[in-house]
């Protein structure tokens, strides 16, 4: 197993320096190539898929797992119009992002190059095997993905289509690689690929991530949960304030960037928690409070310590009530996972001093959590949301993939 | 041990919250204080210094390692200036690196905030505990340091001062640590905070740097060796490629950024190679060539494959033929490490494809690798050369110890 692994890095390494140098209209024509061929390739897709869904059925996986499993018409229609999109995307690669010149007359610049080698390691949904890859070739990488198990006949058929429309563009179809093993230790192998794995990004739950980073030897861009916060300030207008949680709580409640924790100023808390309360009722959001909180809202079941901490990703909120913005800002840093924070507010010192002191990969000023994603920010595209601070701080999008070398021209220079 | 490491690690990320916030003229002040004291206490500092020196002896540690312990007058002044010029630096905290607007209105834009908690491992030199707190502290980060034991009683007084500074300009100590103990189980219980520490930067040899890769559990920024080519093109202006190449050996033979390699095109190699060889004797080079070398300077020894690998860090270099570029950059690619690379020649088309297909930290035209540094590169300061992609790639200033979170203005935008 070992050995097919470091033979897989091997191949990407080479694959990897390829398509460093491969220019943007061959990127892009293999990522058009895909979008053809996956629609052409309906049917075998569908019959690989076939076989996952059934597997998964007969060994009887929740429904909801089974769904996510499932390519509909819908979902292969949505892989190949994301891989038009991030064909039409700009090409990071050769962006010179400054030069300068030095005393001595030497021009200096920084140049965008591609990563290099991505992993991937990800769980059910078969679409990412799509996605992913299209963002990590559009930078100019080559990629090792590993998807769960029960997706192993959907991926293979995925990533076949992949490297055949590579292949077509005259790109090498070794730039993705599908580790096509549903063994465990292939992905302690492929975390151990430290001379030939650049980064690893892995996509799914928390237990899935700890994995990675306790076993990777080379970077991971991740992040573990998002316990997103909304405060509300003693400005705010309470009726935007209103929509905005409503926003953030249930248009998605299941996501990362959805709120968990609501914080209001005391000031307001009289005005606005009653009026809150009522909507998140009527949208079916058990609330937790604080006692300030109780006072305000009867029926609100009584807050414990692990509710400040908690990522629900379902119907349900803590609700704090804090006697100033420091005090908010102090929460958000004691329980918070630096993911998602915003502040509805219309007075513009707390507005600013917000977003500098709350250290989130986002913070926004009168908008909703749910904004958190590389299509909202104006990424084009996502391949993830790292809350690591090295690298890539937020959503992942292409230029997320790529790095910058220093380029120097001179006419003989020596260092004295 | 452990107990003691996590406590500095939470000590550490107090601090950082508020580095996060502090402004601009506070950081400067506490960097000059840092310089002032530094010259004041001259005394106390070389009485601890004497301690570590006579140590050394006593032990019968060989010159070289001694001589690096040395604070003399010269290496203090050049601490106290290097803290005066990192208090000049602009600060990079809080700027608005772009900033766009969302078809819904929502403004967006990424602002560079600090790193967050900063771990240092080196080894003898204690004006490393000067210069990278330094850095660290301009970017608004809280750093724990770990250096050699060696040093121990002088790093721990340079710690105390840069510390009695901090609080003199209202910041916290805490923002610099100094891990007080020379047991080296305290060195695996700092790589394993992982909750506390978001990266690690090592700064010493390769072993080192293995071990802090190994061990560490958080993101490192580190460079293993620099095998470093020069590149002459059958275009080269002779006399330039000769001093390039001569800067580039022996200026500094000992260091990461020297020359390794020489690799010539074969069409200038007949009147390239007998003037280098002649200016390499003449400066105590060892050659050791392939066959075709070895035809144009009849002493030159045959090289073996390992020369290709070494990092000699002496002066020695490997010397090899090639029949044109491709083959120049395939043998960088096959066995450099991805640190330095520099082309000699006055071919615009080559000059070009090499910057753009060479996938090194620096990669220079007609320069000496030598200029591969901080200073050199005009980032103002440095605190090492990342070889790793992920993040920094190449020398790291002031920005390379800070990330960038994303900021959003609204007006109560909801995603639909």
């Amino acid at each position: 197993m070992r050995e097919k692994i470091v033979e897989m890095g091997r191949k990407a390494r080479d694959a990897a320096h390829l398509m460093a140098k491969a220019d943007s209209t061959r990127k892009r024509d293999a990522l058009e190539r895909m979008a053809v061929t996956l629609e052409r390739e309906a049917g075998s897709i569908g019959e690989a898929n076939r076989l996952d869904v059934e597997a998964a059925v007969g060994r009887g996986l929740p429904g909801a797992k089974v769904d996510r499993l499932i390519i509909s018409e819908k979902v292969l229609k949505e892989m190949a119009s994301g891989l038009r999109e991030v064909a039409m995307l700009p090409d990071p690669v050769g962006e010179v992002t400054r030069m300068w010149t030095r005393p001595n007359g030497l021009r200096v610049g920084r140049m965008r190059i591609p990563l290099g080698v991505i992993g991937i390691v990800y769980e059910s949904r078969p679409n990412v095997t799509v996605d992913a890859a299209a963002l990590c070739i559009k930078a100019g990488n080559a990629v090792i993905l590993r998807g769960g198990s029960e997706a192993f006949h959907s991926n293979t058929r995925l990533a076949e289509i992949l490297r055949e429309s590579l292949a077509g563009a005259g790109l090498p179809a070794d730039a993705v690689q599908f580790v096509d093993t549903t063994d465990r230790q292939a992905v302690l192998d492929l975390l151990g690929l430290e001379d030939y794995v650049d980064v690893m990004i892995p996509r799914g739950g928390e237990d899935l991530i700890r994995f990675v980073v306790q076993n990777a030897r080379m970077p991971v861009l991740k992040h573990y949960k998002g316990v997103c916060h909304v405060y509300v300030d003693l400005d705010a207008d309470i009726d935007m304030a209103k929509k905005i949680c409503l926003n953030a709580k249930v248009q998605r409640p299941g996501v990362c960037n959805a709120m968990e924790t609501l914080l209001v100023h005391e000031g307001v808390a009289g005005a606005f928690l009653p009026v809150a309360a009522a909507a998140f009722r009527d949208a079916g959001v058990e609330l937790r409070g604080c006692e300030k909180t109780r006072a305000l809202v009867p029926d609100c079941i009584p807050a414990t310590e692990a509710d400040w901490y908690a990522e629900y990703l379902d119907l349900i909120l803590a609700v704090r009530v804090v006697p100033d913005m420091d005090e908010a800002i102090r929460h958000i840093t004691r329980y918070g996972s630096q993911h998602t924070e915003a502040i509805v507010t219309e007075n513009f010192e707390r507005a600013h001093r917000f977003i500098q002191e709350v250290q989130s990969s986002l913070v926004l000023v009168n908008a909703s959590t749910r904004f958190n994603d590389g299509f909202q920010l104006g990424l084009g595209a996502e391949i993830g949301i790292s809350t690591s601070r090295l690298h890539a701080f937020g959503p992942m999008g292409v230029e997320e993939l790529t790095t910058t070398k220093f380029i120097a021209f001179g006419n003989g220079q020596l260092r004295s």
